[in-house]
């Protein structure tokens, strides 16, 4: 058995290593492999870290292992760590398994002390770089190692930036870099009770422990948790030699993008700054030029960069992000990664490299995240609206939120909390800020590029964001934003176009997002993965095209009680619910059938061809009559005007006696859903003749109509029979009447937790299965979503007690487990039982996963969400989604 | 293989063969085998019943059997059937395997036609006898056989009794039953077009027919469904010679029973009728004499009786239920069977059969059901009452009623639908009156004895009826009842005191019942039977003493919210509901915890030795709130003095705000349970506070306290975690303070479906469970009690969707399938964790069966039912309960 490896030089990995060189650290690797210029470095591996945070006194024993790897890289950088004339200066720097951008540490110009600045300052022949350098990983070293306050440095610099009248950082004299040294090191001495140390082996040393201990920083632990990051991957440290970009203006550092990351074009996109270290650009503290103008200013280096960023995108058969420096005219390739993008360049690149023959349909599928259909489906500010332009930035993030301004992350967590639509307004976002930045609608920030930590962010969570607004000041103290006089207080409404770069004054009219012919054409080679399909809840023939048009299989849902919401058909529903005897329900029920076979015409019609659920009516039916608080209000006045003896003052006490008769204590787990049905099998009934004249009207027009008969919220085996048996005898004799034949199936919701338990006996008269799990999950935590979201699930998720709100993401653990009783058992009396979804679960990524792994055969959900859904059920039959 | 034996002659069988011979038919093979007078006969097995029933012709193949056996009786009767001097009469008679009293059909005297009544006239020498034996018989035949209404032959027979100026039936002429003979065969032909039958074998097979079909008909097949009797039994047909106890005086009929089935008292107990036919006793028609008269009577017949039904009391080691024939001075034994006997008797009974070595413990608690124990528990009239005497009667069967008086079985059932209390009032009742029966509180009848129809239901069904009361008048049609000028109409309230015999005028005082101690004995060797402990629920010091008295082991939940409720705790709870500020909600918590403290001291102090289960606050905050219409009540009042502004005002005013900010849509679903505790944890740690700080008290005294904390409405690991982590801390804050020591242990109800499905990972912090049926009931069927019980249950049970009401008889399909996943996950994590039931389903016999079944370590129900709850937990260990 050999021992095992926790140090390792570059040249002894590659990209297949990511879980223990952690992504950086297994791509530079490659890129050495790749004969890329790559600066040397070694990496500890993420074993190494977790061995740490178990025991400590584990790095003693791999620190041969590092003196050895840092003996190499003096060996081929021709440098000597902490002494003589050309010192090798390192970055030590944390690299996960998994992304995450900006959440862990970082210290560079490690090596440096008294000694070692002077012959940096010879070797470079530049003094104020090599004084400039050790301010910077003093203020680094002081901050990461001893979380001493980033301000303090701050501070130091804005007084001699004053002082000296200068603007920028890289004004600063020599001389005024070697004062701020001095105080730099004052601070510290100060805030850690210990001298800056001086030996370069101690630098390192503690430098590697606060990089493995920032895996268990709050921040990081925060966003792993938010993005289902396991905590036992730890992260890997790279220890790589200095270049510099701040040498003077031969010298440089970017960001690039081997694709546009906003649009998808392909062409080199990024960023970049003359004489000035890495730092500068993702921290978004100054703004930096287009890629495109380093061709102007540097054509050599630029050639050199297009070759090596094209041949990386090939060699990783995907767009790449990365970093680069120039030291002194010559170029090294810092980092490459996947780049981020957002939702349309994700569909535009898949589509292209498709194209390009870079990969197959599969992969390009695998490309892009449910999460980026559904910001594809976000909406944009409608191109007509008239709003005032409070502001240019970049278009960092796309799609467009309206809320009100609010200058602080979290007061926008509250403001969120308490149900406002909020818009987070600050000069630049740091990591600290994450809370607020998932809170908010939508980012603006006056500072920061396409790659600032805002930009980056908001693109990851499919939010709207504009980033370096310069043209406009965001005042955090006194909480405004203003441009020449225009003053937008905390708590104005602004809107944010994030596809435009553009923030507005108040709230701009939005519309809903367009459908590329690339996203169709990517969705359909989705739906070839996946034996899942997707249906869409449609209750009108509106519904129903729109469902159509974004894909949908079929009407998972079409909610017949909302047809009598509508104007004309409430005053007809509220006789058949006030009616005292059978013949004036039977009267209203006929007026209502009419109405009814309409709607069921248009929406069979069409979906010809494929299937439609219609569910009988299922809501209590005082949802039909007016408030109590209405009619008492038109009794009052009434009263008032002397009237209250009159007829209609009679009609409202009577209107009003059955309201009060119909009143519930807990209408969710009341008198509706196959109750009704029970009770009053005349409203059934007509529901049945509806949609079967209709079919049949349909039939003799040659439409191929194929209508199912859901029957809500079963949960006694001798309820389906019922129903059962009233359908058909319904259905038969209409068509022995007409003397036609028609096909129809007749199933039911699977939406109280009995019904799972008896579905195997329900099953044998149900033709199919639909789970209501909006219903089955206040069922099965005992929640009434109305009023658990407003009351006490805020304070669950916030103390940790949930981890996500049921209501959005289906529970596994208790409503998953029932789908799977109830799938089981229904299908072991009944093997061809289809089962499907509808509830709003329907439409979410994870919750398709679960659909999938208990092998339903369709979701159903909203039109709109219909193209997130076919990628997911894709996304679930690769894999891709747990 | 030998053929099936479809027809046994009695000397075939014996008393282990009921399911094959029915019970009557197997007792009196039995009684043959022991050498007892019976008349002899032969039986029609319940599988020719079944036969028949599925293929008619079936009849065909045993007929030759038929013929045999009946040449059979000739032979032992020296009769021939059909025809000479001597004519052999049969009865057929039903008789199943489980007793169901006067639900199924008898014909007597068959054989009898133009010429054997003449022979038969002759052989008795009493030409009287042998036609009203024929008019009987065409009475009973053509009613039972064709369906001829009865009443058209009794008033023929009430004609010719006014016309001949007599009373009863025996005092009618030879030759006026001549003509009734003729009159009753009109009457027969014009209801069926044909001639009565004189072939007496043509009258045997249709009326075998006529008693395979009665197991079919509407009445027995609901008796079978409200006693859970398997319609696939079957009943056989007992064929027997007939004796006659109408031939003079020195015969006669009757009922008897080894035992006073009413109080129990071992004596020969029972009625007869001097020159009667046993139908006269059981109709009810002719109220008979004591059964001590006999020995006046006939002392020779009387001592032979004592003799024989002891043998058989002893030879059965039960209670035996006779009847008996007097044939000219011979004793026939015609029926044994097990009797059936008040609640009251069944104890004593079976606690003095103990004591006579008869039977053994285990037999004794198995002769006593759980619904007896439950009448046992019955009110009774208090013995203070100065109600108006309306009427005195048979003490047909224990207990008190208190309703209003209706004379119709449907309308019974109408009203008691509609929420009323009723009591049936009726001349006397037959099996149609069932459903009036069962939904009558009590039973009052005018005619009919200690055995009549009314006395033998109502004492099965618990319910009191005083039977007799011939000095009153119940008149149907009018609706009333009346004795010397007092008139009782319908909808009048009357007292029914079923163990005195009396019916009172208005509702009178009724007091519990009384715990005897043969009845404490017997519940005692209950005890010693099952592993399955029982508990009682319970808020006071009262009903603590209560529930131990009655025998519970523990409280299994005392709930606390209760305790609020009380007039000088009300006060303060608002202020701790509509605080503002977490010092406001402090201060009254603060006052709350020492009146807590006193409670739980109550309890703690009254349950020493024994386990309290306390349950922190549950229900939603807005239930301690004045309701909204009051308060605006209120304030109209104060806005109409002019006071709309006062401080008073504003206050109700702000009251008002926080009614409605703590509305719900669903409070069953809502913000309740431990999900207060995780908004409001105070609350929760001033609980805890309490109950320690009372147990430490007590320990100090010396009390064995017992104090277990149970978490309402769990239904999320992490919600358990957070209050076992809550109470344990504060309790050792406390224990600390005052270096003590305590035993106490922390739990959850399991009451939402999804509890059941994470119980596993409950269980690694809660110590106990307890499901909360009531609750678990509502979210598994989705319904809500409150709603459903008034909306819809009544068309569910009608219509036949629900067996029974789950909230009475705990559904095993959903809910109890729940149970199960909840115990063995629990169980499987933490192997000795306690598991019961708090729910008022824990007082319910079948589903006290289901908890024992599943492995609950106890039940939990109110203190009245406790003693229910140990019977059925030793007959559910003695498999007696399904």
């Amino acid at each position: 058995m050999t021992k095992e490896q926790y140090v390792y030089s570059f040249k002894e990995g590659n990209a297949g290593m990511k879980n223990l060189l952690g992504g950086k650290g297994a791509n530079l690797a490659q890129m050495v492999q790749y004969g890329l210029p790559v600066p040397p470095g070694f990496i500890l591996t993420t074993q190494a870290c977790l061995k740490y945070g178990a025991e400590p006194s584990f790095l003693d024993e791999i620190w041969g292992d590092v003196e050895r790897a840092m003996k190499e890289l003096e060996a081929l950088t021709g440098k000597s760590f902490g002494g003589g004339s050309n010192p090798l200066l390192v970055s030590v720097r944390s690299g996960a398994p998994v992304s995450m951008p900006g959440m862990m540490d970082t210290i560079l110009n490690l090596g440096l002390n008294e000694q070692s600045v002077e012959a940096l300052a010879q070797a470079s022949g530049d003094r104020r770089f090599a004084f400039d350098s050790y301010r910077r990983f003093i203020q680094m070293y002081g901050n990461v190692v001893h979380g001493v306050n980033a301000d303090a440095f701050e501070h130091v610099l804005d007084e001699v930036k004053k002082k000296n009248g200068v603007a920028f950082d890289n004004e600063i004299s020599s001389g005024s870099l070697e004062e701020i040294v001095k105080q730099f090191k004052e601070i510290f001495k100060k805030a850690t009770g210990h001298d800056f140390p001086s030996d370069p082996w101690e630098q390192l040393r503690y430098a590697i422990v606060a990089v493995f201990k920032s895996w268990g920083n709050p921040r990081a632990v925060t966003y792993r948790k938010l993005n289902k990051i396991p905590d036992s991957l730890g992260t890997a440290v790279n220890v790589v030699s200095m270049v510099y970009g701040n040498l003077g203006d031969d010298c440089g550092t970017g960001v690039c993008f081997t694709r546009n990351p906003s649009d998808g074009t392909k062409e080199l996109y990024g960023e970049f700054l003359v004489n000035a270290q890495g730092e500068d650009v993702v921290a978004g503290i100054r703004t930096p030029l287009p890629i495109a103008e380093l061709k102007a200013v540097m054509p050599r280096i630029y050639d050199e960069l297009f070759r090596i960023t094209t041949n990386l995108e090939k060699a990783y058969t995907d767009m790449q992000d990365i970093e680069f420096t120039i030291e002194r005219g010559t170029l090294y390739i810092l980092q490459t990664r996947s780049g981020k993008r957002s939702a349309g360049a994700a569909v535009k690149i898949a589509s292209d490299m498709v194209a390009e023959g870079l990969i197959d349909r599969k992969t390009a599928v695998s490309r892009v995240t449910p999460e980026q259909v559904e910001m594809l489906l976000h909406r944009q500010v409608d191109p007509k609206a008239t709003n005032e332009v409070l502001a240019k930035g970049l278009p960092a993030s796309p799609g467009a939120g309206v809320g009100i301004v609010c200058f602080d992350a979290d007061e926008a967590v509250e403001l969120a909390q308490a149900g406002h639509k909020v818009i987070l307004a600050r000069p630049e976002t740091c990591p600290d800020d994450i809370h607020g930045l998932f809170a908010a609608e939508a980012i603006v920030t006056s500072r920061g590029g396409m790659t600032s930590h805002a930009a980056v962010v908001a693109r990851g969570l499919g939010k709207p964001c504009v980033s370096g607004c310069e043209s406009v000041v965001i005042d955090v103290d006194r909480e405004t934003i203003t441009r020449s006089g225009r003053v937008i207080r905390k708590g104005d409404t602004i809107t944010v176009d994030g596809s435009a770069g553009r923030v507005l004054v108040g709230a701009a009219p939005l519309q809903s997002a367009s459908f590329s012919d690339e996203f169709k054409t990517l969705l359909g080679w989705a739906d070839e993965l996946t034996p899942l399909q997707v249906w869409a809840n449609g209750d009108t023939p509106e519904d129903a095209k729109r469902a159509r048009s974004y894909g949908a299989k079929g009407i998972g849902l079409c909610r017949t009680e909302h047809m009598f919401m509508a104007a004309d058909r409430l005053p007809v529903m509220q006789r058949l619910v006030t009616a005292d005897t059978i013949e004036e329900r039977l009267a209203a029920l006929n007026e209502l059938k009419v109405m009814q076979r309409e709607d069921f015409y248009g929406i069979l019609k069409e979906m010809h061809g494929l299937p439609v659920i219609i569910r009988l009516l299922d809501p209590p039916l005082h949802e039909f009559l007016p408030k109590e608080h209405e009619l008492k209000e038109d009794l009052d006045a009434l009263v008032a005007e002397g009237k209250g003896q009159s007829p209609e003052a009679e009609k409202i006490r009577s209107l009003m006696a059955k309201v009060e008769s119909l009143k519930e204590s807990n209408p969710m787990l009341g008198f509706r859903g196959c109750r009704l049905g029970v009770v009053y099998p005349e409203i059934s009934e007509m529901q049945v003749t509806a949609i079967t004249e209709a079919a049949l009207q349909l039939l003799d027009e040659g439409v191929d109509v194929r209508p199912e008969i859901m029957i809500p919220l079963v949960g006694v085996r001798e309820e389906m029979e019922f129903f059962r048996t009233l359908v058909d005898d319904r259905v038969q004799v209409i068509l022995k009447e007409q003397g036609k034949k028609m096909s129809y199936l007749v199933g039911t919701m699977i939406e109280v937790p009995r019904a799972a338990f008896v579905a195997d006996d329900i099953a044998e008269t149900a033709q199919f299965f639909s789970f209501g799990t909006n219903d089955l999950t206040q069922t099965t935590f005992g929640y009434s979503r109305d009023d658990a979201e407003g009351k006490f699930l805020g304070a669950y998720e916030a103390k940790g007690i949930l981890r996500v709100n049921p209501f959005n993401e289906l529970d596994r653990d208790g409503v998953g487990a029932l789908m799977q009783i109830a799938v089981t058992k229904g299908r072991s009396r009944n093997p061809n039982l289809s089962v499907g979804i509808c509830g709003e679960h329907g439409g979410n990524p994870n919750s398709i996963a679960f659909c999938y792994a208990i092998g339903l055969n369709y979701v159903s959900c909203s039109p709109f969400r219909v193209p997130v859904a076919r990628l997911s059920a894709a996304h679930a039959a690769m894999g891709l989604l747990k």
